[in-house]
C-alpha cells in the first residue's frame, strides 16, 4: 500500500512545551503532534520538522512532513479537522496538505523568517508573560537599528550561535561545518510598549536568533559598543557573544520552500 | 496608627483563576493581591474589588482598595514594585496610589468599560486559547451592528440578566433590585480574523455582557431574528435570553471614578 505524503504548517504557543523535537518525556511538540496523527492514522506515524525550536519558543508557521497510509480515504482538509479535534489548544494545524512523495520540511527548506518580541514597559504585561521578553529601563534603539543593519547579507555567524551536536538547518546535509548564512531582510518595528524584530535568512544556526536579540539589547542597553556588535560578526577571531536573549520572546514565523 | 488607603489598578490574565471574589479554595485573584499584600505589609490586608468577574474572564483595568498600616514607609510606587515581584506572572499592579480614606472601588464607580473579543477563523490561534471566543461558520455583521445599535442608551436589562443572589455593581448600594442601567457607548470593531465588541455603562448586571455578546451571536448565526433581540430591551414581559458567550473573550477593560 502506498503511503501519502503529508506537509503540516503548525502553530504552537511554546510555553507548556519542552521545545519542538521529541524527547524521552514525551512533552514535546513533536511527540504531541505524533500521538495524535498515529491516534487517527491507526498506526505509529513519525514526523520531520524544518528545524528545532527550544522550549518556550513559539511558531506561527513550523512546518513538518510526515507518511499516513495510503488507503485513508481522508482528505487533506479532515486531516487538519481531525488533529485539531485530538490536539491541545496551544498546538493547531494551520493547514495539512499533500505533498510530493520526497518533499522533505528540513533539506528543502529555501528561507526561514523568525520574529522576536520584547515589550519594554516598566509593568509586564499579565498578557504577554512567557510571549515576550520584559526589558525595561532605557533604550538607544539609534543604536540597536545600526547594529541590526550590519546583520544583512552574508557573515560567519559563529560568533553568534551556541556549539550543540550540529547545526540543525537545511544547510547541513551538504554542509554541515559551514557557519555562514545571508540574511535578507532584517527589521525592527517600535510600537508603543512593544519591539518586534523580523529576520528571514536562508538558514539559522543554533541559537542565532536569541543571540543577535541579547547582543543589540546588551548595546541598546549601553552596556557595549557598537564596535563590540560589528567585531562579532567580522573580527577575524573575536570571541562569542554570550548575551542569549530568553525563548519566550521568540516566534518560527514562516518556512519558504 | 492611622491606616492609608490604596488603589490599586489591576490588570490579569484570567485564565488560571476561579474568577476575582475571594473563594475558600483561594484559587482567586482577590486572594493572591490579599495574599501579597498581606505578606508586604506584615498584617492581613483585605481588599475591596469594584466589582466580581466570574472564572476565566480576564481584565486590563481592575480596580480595588485596601488599608495599608500608617507606619509604612513604602511609597506608592514601592507598592506596585514589591506586589509584581510576588505576585504570578498572570496578576500584574499597574499603578497603586493613595486614595482618599473613604474611597470605595464599588460604590464610587461611576462608569465600567468590557471588551469582548471573537476569533472567527476556521482554526482557532493557540495564542488566542482561552482569550477569545472562537465563532466559526457565516456571521451576519450588518445585523449584528443594527442590535448593537438597540443597547444604546437606558433599558431594563433583566433580561439580559442572570439570577443570583443579588446585583454587584455599583448601583446596588441605593437600589439593589433596580435593573436599569445606561449603556452609553457600544462599538463594535472588526480587524481581521478579530472582532471586538466595546460597551461603556454606568453598571452592568450579573453576566450581562456575556448574554449580550452570546444573543448577538445568536442573531449573527441566523437562528434568532432582530425582532428578538429587540424583544429582549423592550417587551414587558418577554424570556430571558440564555445565550451567554464564554467567558474567555471577556475583558474588564476600564473603571471609572
Amino acid at each position: 500500500m502506498k503511503a501519502h505524503r503529508l506537509k503540516f504548517t503548525i502553530a504552537y504557543e511554546g510555553t507548556p512545551w519542552l521545545g519542538w523535537q521529541t524527547l524521552p518525556s514525551g512533552r514535546t511538540v513533536q511527540d504531541a503532534l505524533e500521538s495524535a496523527l498515529s491516534k487517527i492514522a491507526g498506526v505509529t506515524v513519525r514526523i520531520q520538522g524544518s528545524g528545532r525550536t527550544d522550549a518556550g519558543v513559539h511558531a506561527l508557521g513550523q512546518v513538518a512532513h510526515g507518511d499516513v497510509p495510503g488507503d485513508s480515504r481522508l482528505g487533506a482538509s479532515d486531516w487538519t479537522r481531525a488533529l485539531n479535534a485530538v490536539l491541545p489548544a496551544s498546538i493547531r494545524v494551520m493547514r495539512a496538505e499533500f505533498a510530493a512523495a520526497d518533499f522533505h520540511a528540513r533539506f528543502d527548506a529555501k528561507a526561514k523568517t523568525y520574529r522576536y518580541r520584547i515589550w519594554r514597559e516598566d509593568v509586564m504585561s499579565p498578557f504577554e508573560a512567557g510571549r515576550a521578553w520584559h526589558v525595561y529601563g532605557t533604550l538607544d534603539m539609534a543604536a540597536m537599528k545600526r547594529c541590526a543593519a550590519l546583520l544583512r547579507g552574508r557573515h560567519d555567524f559563529s560568533r553568534l550561535s551556541a556549539n550543540r551536536g550540529g547545526v540543525s538547518d537545511s544547510k547541513r546535509r551538504e554542509h554541515p561545518e559551514d557557519v555562514t548564512r545571508t540574511l535578507t531582510r532584517v527589521e525592527i518595528a517600535e510600537d508603543h510598549e512593544v519591539i518586534e524584530f523580523e529576520v528571514e535568512g536562508d538558514g539559522f544556526l543554533y541559537r542565532m536568533v536569541r543571540l543577535i536579540m541579547g547582543s543589540l539589547v546588551h548595546v541598546a542597553r549601553g552596556r557595549a559598543s557598537e564596535d563590540w556588535f560589528a567585531s562579532l560578526l567580522s573580527a577575524p577571531d573575536g570571541v562569542k557573544s554570550h548575551h542569549v536573549a530568553p525563548p519566550d520572546g521568540l516566534y518560527l514565523v514562516e518556512v519558504k520552500y
